[in-house]
């Protein structure tokens, strides 16, 4: 357990109705105590239950910084499994940076990123994948990447990862077992159960792996890229996605990614749209190295919108269609013929039947002004990004740290299987489910270093 | 007590570690209670006692929103004096928009601006004065500005202007008991008495409407402005008292005022720096239009700070000092002679001894480049601004509203004087008496409108 007691301003940053000041350490309850007065004769917060709301002032000499609520935790039953208080007081700046300077007079130290959660990893109350969950929990912003995360915070991944290790660790006992008996040449266990244990072992693991392809788009929402003529609306039809849920619309700031990027939820699942360039038949230099990086962007696409104003065909179809078509194998294309309002019945009937039929494509008919068949835009990209159908029990990995673990775990338990098929010699087989346990240990942190540690808690915001 | 329950977020709009979530009401608990699933074989928390926290689930459905903290409050024990919850969540904005969601389809209502502790007025759990310092303390940015609204919160003026009424109330029930034996022509009361009576409270409530002119100061920042020649070196200035206090330097938005101002914390007062153009002697119209402007803005200061620079005399000199100096009278002149590292020893005496020596004005020498003499400048304006050493029980009134209401009062005790002192019939006196009590009573809220409350109350931020 730490030594140090830590405190930070655990609310967003900025002023509003409370804010909440937490303290974390051996020393948490001496130290509020000696600031905390409490109200009429109530007793002193050291005296408290826990679990218990304590109403008082938070005094630093005479002077009284504010009245609040201290709520007070022993440990181990906290978050960070260490003495706990939670300071509300009101959410003026000047309050929360007040309590919190006084809080390190007194001999607190400002807690580092996520050092709460941090500890609480540290102290067992969580696992690490659960630690990173809370991360994600905070910043999800989608209903399913939400449900994924707080799936992983409850501990959905852990226990599979737990049933996994316990399985390994009993199979590799057999087979250390066998060798204490070398000499004697027994075998313990069937080969061909054995074998069986490992494909299934092999199974689930594999099936964790590949989650993370929808894992990864649910977090961090399904790739789209928007392409057509220059100003062929991309914004518009952007704004139009948008609808009235602007609020909900985020920009996330990538980390691995090169650019500020429009998200847009649709019944729950979040759409990410590539930012690109409008694309035109140019000569001139400058403008072609625009337009081959909004080609080279298409790649990063899951799913293409190809905008097309119908009242304004012109060569550049051809051009583009020459791009775009090779590029969509993989990928799903959908094809917003835009301003339907300006067009009749008859041309439109000889656009869905003339225009590319060869074409494997969902064609939307729709005018962005008048906002008329957006519904069927957005059901086309639902049904174009097929996401299957999630139950509340199934575990996703959504974490690129997991799904490279599990990577090296499924090598490991694949040589398992060919070791033991081969009739490999029982040490080198345990060495690799070793290996193999290993790997799944560095997902829940039981085999960390403080590199690791390092890098994920980096991440996490101030107070948490 | 109001029939509805309301919910909020309560702390500052955005992503964090923790949010809070406000409910209060009659069914505050219940409706919590719906949606909130204790972990383990815990009580559900209408079984809960008051003041305890407890671990669970926000559940919606099957779906779990998050895993929270939810504070139980019982009425009147509470802030609001109702039934009352707080949801400490994840400081994710999705989860605190799907939690107030869900809430809302249990019933709740959107709390509006202020309404928590309109509630905890109407409920009798504080005076309208001490309700109107709770968004004070949270506005509250300089040291000052906090101990008064804390002050005022924790019932400091409240406890005078009680005082004042029961004195008030006495007064008048001793005149209305003479009114009521009329007939038999009694004095129950010395009449020298009750104008020694009547002159303490005059005095009270005069101390009181002075003070408003320090309380108004300190609450909203002395007021300076930087005069001088165009590029005079204002903003190198500011940038000099800002020092590595950046971060307390905050916008105030004008509600009375026209434009964004810059707030330095000097030593835990406040300085409002009003905003100039540069001056200089012109023949250009629309110039000359804004350096008026500049002078006027002068008229709203209460020190006046002249940068030159010490390196460049010329004839502006003359008339910016014919322009300022006559302006002078109720206000402090700091001149700043800046660049002082340019000239010699010799040079900056000559200064001292000739620069118009008549005028009556503090004047530091200073170099902004090398930081040479801002800790001078600094007491210059501590010294300028002139505020009086205060007590931690002093009562400062901070509030437009208040020095209105006491003015009236201090008018109707004027005439309560008068009247005693000309021998007025006692019933005139005592509508007097009763109405300095009337408008001691708008402040703390015994009387009041629904206008009134409206006013106070759409100025807070919703969730307090």
């Amino acid at each position: 357990m730490n030594d140090s007691t830590i405190c930070a301003i655990s609310t967003p940053a900025g002023q509003g109705g409370i804010a909440v000041i937490r303290v974390s350490g051996p020393e948490a309850i001496t130290v509020c105590n000696e600031v905390f007065r409490p109200t009429g004769k109530r007793k002193t917060i050291s005296k408290q239950k826990p679990y218990t709301l304590n109403h008082g002032q938070i005094v630093k000499g005479n002077i009284v910084l504010d009245e609040v609520l201290a709520a007070v935790y022993h440990s181990p039953h906290s978050y960070t499994g260490e003495n706990l208080v939670e300071i509300s007081c009101h959410g003026s700046t000047y309050i929360q940076q007040e309590i919190l300077k006084l809080l390190i007079e007194k001999g607190c130290q400002l807690a580092k990123p996520g050092e709460f959660t941090q500890r609480a990893f540290l102290n067992g109350k969580m696992d690490l994948s659960q630690a990173e969950a809370v991360a994600d929990v905070i910043a999800s912003a989608s209903a399913a990447s939400h449900r994924l995360a707080i799936n992983q915070m409850r501990g959905g991944f852990s226990k599979e990862l737990q049933h996994l290790r316990s399985q390994l660790l009993q199979f590799v006992s057999l087979l250390e077992l066998e060798l204490d008996f070398g000499e004697e040449d027994v075998e313990f266990a069937d080969r061909s159960q054995l074998i069986q244990l490992a494909e299934d072992i092999q199974a689930i693991i594999a099936r964790l792996a590949h989650s993370f392809s929808v894992g990864n788009v649910l977090k961090n929402g399904v790739p789209v890229v928007i392409v057509g003529e220059t100003n062929a609306g991309k914004s518009t039809l952007l704004n139009l996605l948008l609808n009235e849920d602007k609020a909900i619309v985020s920009e996330i700031h990538g980390t691995t990614r090169d650019a500020i990027e429009d998200v847009i939820n649709i019944q729950g699942i979040a759409f990410r749209f590539i930012d690109t360039a409008g694309i035109r038949n140019t000569t001139d230099e400058v403008e072609k190295i625009g337009i081959n990086r909004t080609f080279k962007k298409i790649d990063q696409a899951s799913i293409i919108i190809w905008m097309i104003d119908t009242t304004h065909f012109n060569a550049e179809i051809e051009y583009i269609a020459d791009k775009i078509v090779p590029k969509t194998r993989n990928k799903k294309l959908i094809i917003v013929f835009n301003k339907i309002d300006k067009i009749s019945q008859e041309e439109q009937q000889i656009l869905e039947e003339e225009f590319l039929p060869d074409v494997s494509a969902e064609r939307i008919y729709l005018s962005a002004k008048y906002k008329k068949n957006t519904e069927k835009l957005e059901n086309a990209l639902l049904k174009a990004a097929d996401l299957p159908e999630l139950n509340n029990d199934d575990v996703i990995i959504t974490n690129l740290r997991h799904y490279e673990a599990l990577t090296k775990a499924l090598e490991s338990v694949e040589r398992v299987i060919k070791g033991l098929k081969t009739k490999l010699s029982g040490d080198f087989i345990a060495q690799d489910i070793r290996e193999c346990m290993h790997y799944l240990g560095e997902i829940t942190g039981e085999i960390t270093t403080d590199e690791v540690l390092g890098n994920i808690f980096k991440k996490f915001c101030i107070g948490k």
